[in-house]
């Protein structure tokens, strides 16, 4: 799709993003370097565990929420980065085998008092798995340049 | 230091880990496979961009804050999990060369009013740089588990 700048988003839109399968490898991959938590690096203690097997470690499913939805592309010229993160809320543990499907949707508009070249784009991310279970959800105000008019 | 349960933790306490320094080609690597926007994985681009230079995706400053904070041991017999993660403020961009040291402070003791084998524990966690700036706070409600008692 065509990238977006702060004036094109509109409060409601939403933009999905394409899957991202999850193999126990990649997960265990992650959570060596990132999170080594048994329940995210260890298939047989994990069993006798709290979710019965290995999950991928909350931190991964954000990022990759967070990454199928920026492949859609529509943040890919305006992104200025973001202050914080809110509202993280891990509903369904993610899986071996489970898809990821990020999906971003537009709360909130905010142009910038003190510079008129940017606003905020409040957006709430959203991970579902193959099944539209709920794995994950957040918001973040994100920073968005705005259209370069000729001056 | 010796592994915690849920009993053994007070409000106020402080658990400070080692340093681990950021490169260039990790910042980049993580960057390509879970946050690629060309402020994480460009030298060049970055370099006229907002933060005048190449910086660390956030998401991979909270992974390596809660890393170093793991790493103390306090939490590796009685982590359960977690539902989720709030407040999260980046307050400055960590760069190539940059260490960053994680530190968990507990803020609240709830005892489970279902389960009495457990509890959540509400931490905060800071990540601060070589120069003790802070690069990003964020709260999380551990589910921890309480010490077994024979029965």
């Amino acid at each position: 799709m065509d990238a977006y700048f702060f004036e094109d988003f509109k409060i409601g839109e939403r933009f999905k993003g394409k899957g991202i399968t999850f193999t126990e490898a990649n997960i265990i991959d992650f959570a060596l370097q990132y999170d080594p938590q048994p329940i995210h690096i260890d298939t047989h203690a994990s069993e006798s565990g709290v979710f019965g097997g290995l999950i991928a470690s909350g931190l991964q499913t954000i990022a990759l929420t967070f990454r199928s939805f920026w492949d859609t592309g529509v943040m890919s010229e305006c992104g200025m980065g973001a202050p914080g993160m809110d509202k993280v809320i891990w509903h369904t543990p993610l899986r071996p085998g489970d898809t990821l499907y990020g999906t971003g949707e537009v709360l909130e508009l905010i142009p910038s008092k003190s510079r008129n070249d940017r606003g905020i784009v409040r957006m709430r991310y959203t991970g579902e798995n193959q099944k539209g279970e709920l794995i994950v959800t957040l918001e973040i105000p994100q920073i968005m340049r705005k259209r370069q008019v000729a001056g």
